[in-house]
């Protein structure tokens, strides 16, 4: 066995001796990997879960533990909020492209409800509760937010406002023990442990095996430096993240996140992709990524956003990673809050006002003209942005990006401006292309035999948009796709 | 031999007889076709190209012309023009980025005054005359233009500006007769002739042909509905052209082009690209395009173009293909042109003015409050826009966005507005990832032995921005190296 293939596909003529073999063999133990796993033992298969830290979690347990979720889930019932199928694809084929793949999305959201209950039935804790406040997160342990912009400009008016971002109940959040993302991965892996699930840890994958059919019947790993053999009766499921951290792909195909990942793990270096490459996958939307934006939502909603010209870009109320995007993305990072000092004090009042976001403004001014001049800004730039969004303030409208009225007073004076350039980082989004069974499509179009997917390895719901919570939800949603397809599929168990 | 591998690689072994041979096997005729033709015929190559359409030519042969090139080429310095590959280095990086190829971009520029003198040397015509005006390209057989932005804003002030756009001269251009691209392409050709350089026409390859070793040894094509087989004994050059064309690919890697292809012809369908991804290639940058904008530059530089929120976003004397790209991409496609009448009848009267910008404003108005509202702009935001403009421009200047002085004139009235919405298209610039033998990169980074990719199949200079003469410029300097590496790889010629 050459270690010179590296992630090439092995032919498993050259493999005499199995370390392991299960039916379905699941690389990586975040959401996408434990969603498969329980739905693989569920359909009756023997399944063993790699995974290449010492513990189950991946991303998805550290992170916030949004899931995307609609057209009426039981949450949603509970707390008010209208939203069926339709109106939730409606939504999501507006706020994250353009190109996103639509027979997913379709899938998705008619799927949504059920998938809702599936997590309920196996043990994720959803409060009644709703929290409406800008942010990032509820403050408290709160199950429902709005996550992606729904509420804002312009989707408040292309798809009715419902909140989708369901949150598993979290426990001593302020302190950083049982986030979200936890309380969402240890019910899922006590339900796979409890099905039989096996894991082993701290093993990476190297490549894929391959029959002489071009069937993927397993996988090479190392376990500390040593290779390990494992073979997969029945399929092979990658679920090992995104690419974030790996230099050459984010340089070759996302390259403005150079030097700002964000909110994923080192772990995340593209490996379930490459390996898959080497057998000829197709990708997409190698470029999509989110972008977390430092700022406090609190306080940018209460003022003005300008770019490197001082021009307004972005309704300031709308979900803070459409911000991130725009900045990042549109505005070449550079960014600016300019809010008056009566707002700022109220701002920073509010309950989810963290000290993660405080910070003194970079300059106070008693006039507009002179905030400007300190800010090094082209004679009149500022001020006509201010004149023009203080003019339709007057009467609560903000004619010009959409901001809700409830959010547009005139900006006063004395006056702040926060700089917020370099205020990004982000996680990418591309990765393989996968059907509604989550197979791996091969450049011909076809799926590749006993290889599945899902995930951040994965191109999912999203391409040039994101919604916090549509990472875990489809992670969840395509990992259980890819558990039952995988299980079901090839010869019968030996 | 099945039809059903589709472009999946076929075991050399499969293969009993061979309908061609050749040392060096080139798909696709258009410039990096037949720059590798030329050079792997002058190493001593036995060489065939295969050209899917009946004549050589490809994309290039209907392109203006442009080949980027400088450091200091014979046409720069007969035309007074200094520049060095150091300044040319420093443009590029600055304007073609973020994410791009640095080795390669370095590699070009200290290449680029050799691979000037080989055009030159092959029979291709500059005519010693430089053109000033903006514009895409010159009215008649000027040889030299600014092509990328060199002498605008921010780049002017980045690296000493140079005009690179390097143009074969045409003859009756204006009757579409032998144009920059066909006065390219003819003395290549003829000279590939005379090399003994076969072609075979009406061929399209279907896949690579693969030893046991891995080594790419041939390809499988189709004539009129017939599977023909080629061997290459030592190399194999994909020369086939961006994937504008393929619809598939267009949604998965750059989904903004839909509905917009430009620039490139209908065989660019990622065939190339396809065929090598099979074989586990990498690829880079799959979301980059060239983005055409179909506004005269000759009004442009004399107004000021606005987004869809009356703000201006670009310097209006750039190239216009990042005016495209700037449209396209940061500002969702939306684009208006503000020009008071004595600027818009001096532009008319200008000799690139052309009847395919040419046509009457969208609206026409006394003041500019008037044209806001007869565009449904918010009350104020033009007037400001403008009233910043005009405020600094009463002196030449420009803070905002840098135009040179000498296009900056205060907007008086009447005045009129042009809608340039969606007024973008263009093709692909992402592809296969090579090295500087032009070598295709494997997913493990190694090179695939005896496969070798130029031109625009492949990701050459270009990652977010572009410059006209990039992917002719690109093309042909990496087609030279393909044609080299390949006639010298492999066994010898049997």
């Amino acid at each position: 066995m050459s270690d010179t293939l590296g992630v090439r596909p092995q032919p498993a003529a050259d493999i005499t001796d199995w370390d392991y073999e299960a039916d379905v063999v699941i690389a990586g133990y975040g959401i996408a990997g434990v969603a498969a796993a329980i739905e693989a033992a569920r359909a009756g298969a023997d399944v063993l879960v790699l995974e290449r830290t010492g513990g189950w979690g991946g991303a998805a347990s550290l992170s916030g533990g949004f899931i995307y979720l609609g057209g009426g889930t039981p949450l949603q019932k509970a707390l008010g909020f209208d939203d069926t199928p339709e109106n939730m694809e409606k939504f999501m084929l507006a706020a994250l492209g353009p190109g996103v793949d639509e027979a997913k999305i379709h899938d998705y959201c008619q799927g949504s409800v059920e998938h809702f209950n599936w997590l309920v039935a196996q043990g994720v804790p959803f409060k009644e509760e709703f929290w409406g406040e800008p942010g990032w997160e509820p403050p408290h342990d709160e199950g429902l937010m709005y996550s992606g912009g729904e509420n804002a400009a312009p989707f408040k008016d292309i798809a009715t406002p419902a909140p989708r971002g369901h949150l598993p109940q979290m426990q001593n959040k302020r302190i950083g023990e049982q986030g979200g993302g936890y309380m969402l991965m240890k019910p899922l892996t006590d339900t796979a442990e409890s099905l039989g699930v096996r894991a082993e840890y701290d093993i990476r994958i190297q490549r894929l095996v391959v029959a002489d059919d071009n069937r993927v019947v397993g996988v090479v790993a190392k376990r500390y430096g040593k290779e390990i053999t494992v073979r997969a009766r029945r399929g092979v499921v990658l679920a090992t993240g995104s690419f974030a951290y790996e230099q050459r792909m984010i340089e070759g195909y996302a390259p403005r996140l150079i030097g700002r990942p964000a909110a994923a793990i080192e772990e995340h270096d593209g490996i379930g992709i490459r390996v898959a490459q080497a057998l000829g996958a197709e990708l997409a939307h190698m470029d999509a990524t989110e972008v977390a934006f430092f700022g406090d939502p609190q306080m940018m909603v209460r003022g003005i956003l300008v770019n490197g010209r001082g021009q307004r870009y972005i309704a300031e109320d709308t979900y803070p990673g459409r911000i991130g995007q725009a900045t990042l993305i549109q505005q070449d990072n550079q960014a600016y809050l300019i809010i008056d000092e009566a707002a700022l004090e109220e701002a920073l009042k509010t309950e989810t006002s963290s000290p993660f976001f405080r910070q003194p403004p970079t300059w106070a001014a008693e006039t507009i003209e002179e905030l400007e001049s300190d800010m090094g800004l082209p004679a009149g730039s500022l001020q006509a942005t201010v004149e023009v969004y203080n003019r339709h303030a007057e009467s609560g409208a903000d004619p010009l990006l959409g901001k809700k009225p409830e959010w547009v007073k005139p900006i006063g004076t004395p006056v702040a401006g926060f700089d917020m350039r370099n205020f990004t980082a982000g996680f990418t989004l591309g990765g393989l292309r996968t059907d509604l069974d989550s197979r791996v499509i091969h450049v011909t179009g076809e799926p590749i035999p006993g290889l599945y997917a899902a995930g951040r390895c994965t191109s999912g719901v999203c391409a040039g948009g994101y919604a916090s919570g549509t990472s875990l939800g489809d992670g969840s949603f395509y990992g259980r796709r890819a558990g039952r397809a995988a299980a079901n599929d090839g010869p019968a168990s030996s």
